[in-house]
């Protein structure tokens, strides 16, 4: 049920069955590595496109998901997912393969949550059983449509970000073991007027800025609650001006519990500029890294803010600037 | 709540406060003209660009909406909207511009009733007192991104269909007068491996009959139980393909009551090959010509069955088939 304007909570608290991270070759010389299910060796994952590849990496994170959350995929009642692909066909054609009643969203790099609110609030609300949630990115995909021919090799700033090749899924249910999900802040689009794409980090820190905001105030909750706020993904760039802005407005998230997943996922590599970026980024650190580890005891509360930057190479070519927004997710240990 | 595997029941019948259609030039010399709440005798709408005007052309459809529903954009929890755009720009930058909480959605032509099912499902289970739902499509825009640069004036077959210009939207509350939300089914993807994109109808039929089915088994009903069954956008070619399957599946839905949006948006023009398509037809048919007729009292119960192409150009050109979907809402008079 609603929380202040835009927020949810979730009194029955839905429980994440099942959650799974695949990645390519570039992450798993990550830090994270031993945090993903599958890392596959080739960035074609054996297929002739980067476009099928990416819908291969999704479709196994999706079955992975489902496996260990015991379940069958009929038990499913609905997919949420996207992608950053045109016309979201990562997810459209891993619906068709899945055969699960299917929902499209699209909140570029904010779909991973986008997703797993909705998923949570369909079964609090008793919409849904079951609800799979899960998005995806491919480095080679995504440069390819958004950027130059990758074959140009065009330098980019420090500020770039590196699409992750990876997909995440999360299955969340009305019953059962695991973490669950106590409440969402749903964002408003921001947009300060930033119009470079090799910055996204700067762009979006703001829209991060207003959800985490909006969710302490809808929750009345105090702003050391969460044991740990993470976004994705600002990368280097964005994670110093949101570590800025925070205290800036008087929230006083504690800055060393503060991570983003696009700093995280490819630790200190200088290649990848600023950090990592895509749906796949948010999507892997979050269905691997972080739920592994809260799993683990290692923390208790945790806030997952997902941004994503709503361009398109057209809207850039007309001269608009980049709107950007940000969901929110609150996920407890039981 | 949940009826059957993927259909929910609306218990509280969430009453649509307010609906607007707004229309471009080609869609003003149609037999559904009077029905639109404005209509743009200039296709660029004073913008430089055709995307620019889509956007104009949705924000349009929901400040209109939120008007004659009575209400200030600020009472309004959330905007689900999508289009066909290329990264949903037209829903994004209408989201910045509108300021509302937003949860992107996408499904092609279905676009309209995924957003309208969501909307009534967060009303009736508390999540938001209000949802705004809207989707778009341009003619020049779409044609520019899907197919030939529109200059070549190349020809078409007369399965193709033209993308109308136009946006439709509604408002879903908690309480007040207006046509209510009964129901709705969530479809599966469906494809049947068919993959020429000027036949949409064709490749779209199968994914209506598998949510029509599923709606009446989902919700124990007669076949007759509806005034009138509306598909959008299967054209001619689709609705007569469709005709002729429900019988042969048994859905014995009285042929009379079934119409189309795409068949209806231009009447018998032959310049639109098997008429209507794009997230702007079954929007601005629905959200204009069929709610005020049915406020009138033309008719009492209307199951709207919105068909989506999932395809993109890329999928296309990498010889995929077209992935279908079709979401179906239940309306009401009270």
């Amino acid at each position: 049920m609603r929380q202040g304007h835009q927020s949810w909570v979730f009194p029955s608290k839905p429980v994440i069955l099942g959650h799974a991270a695949i990645g390519g070759p570039f992450e798993a010389q990550g830090p994270l590595a031993e945090d993903f299910d599958t890392l596959h060796g080739d960035l074609m994952i054996g297929q002739e496109s980067w476009e099928k590849a990416e819908k291969v990496l999704l479709e196994e994170a999706c079955s992975k998901a489902i496996e260990k959350a015991g379940l069958a995929k009929e038990q499913i009642n609905f997919l949420l997912a996207g992608d950053l692909m045109n016309q979201i066909i990562s997810a459209s054609f891993s619906a068709r393969t899945l055969a699960i009643p299917f929902l499209g969203i699209f909140g570029a790099c904010s779909t991973a949550m986008e997703g797993l609110a909705l998923a949570a609030q369909l079964v609090d609300s008793q919409a849904a059983d079951c609800v799979l949630a899960a998005t995806s990115s491919h480095n080679g995909a995504a440069e390819k449509q958004y950027r130059y021919p990758t074959e140009y090799g065009s330098q980019k700033p420090p500020t770039a970000q590196w699409t992750v090749t990876g997909a995440g899924a999360a299955v969340v249910g009305n019953k059962g073991k695991g973490l669950r999900i106590a409440g969402a802040t749903i964002g408003r689009v921001v947009d300060m007027g930033m119009t470079d794409p090799f910055n996204m980090g700067a762009a979006m820190a703001p829209a991060a800025l207003s959800t985490i905001e909006t969710h302490f105030r809808d929750f009345q909750l105090p702003h050391d609650h969460y044991d740990l706020v993470v976004t994705g993904d600002l990368g280097k760039v964005g994670h110093a001006i949101l570590s800025e802005l925070l205290p800036k407005h008087n929230v006083m998230v504690p800055l060393q519990r503060y991570i983003d997943c696009g700093k995280l996922i490819y630790g200190d590599n200088p290649n990848v500029w600023s950090g990592g970026s895509g749906c796949g980024c948010v999507a892997t650190v979050t269905y691997g890294h972080l739920l592994r580890r809260m799993s683990a005891g290692e923390w208790k509360r945790m806030l997952v803010v997902a941004t994503g930057a709503l361009l398109s190479p057209i809207s850039y070519q007309q001269g608009e600037s980049i709107p950007c927004v940000a969901h929110a997710v609150a996920i407890e240990s039981e």
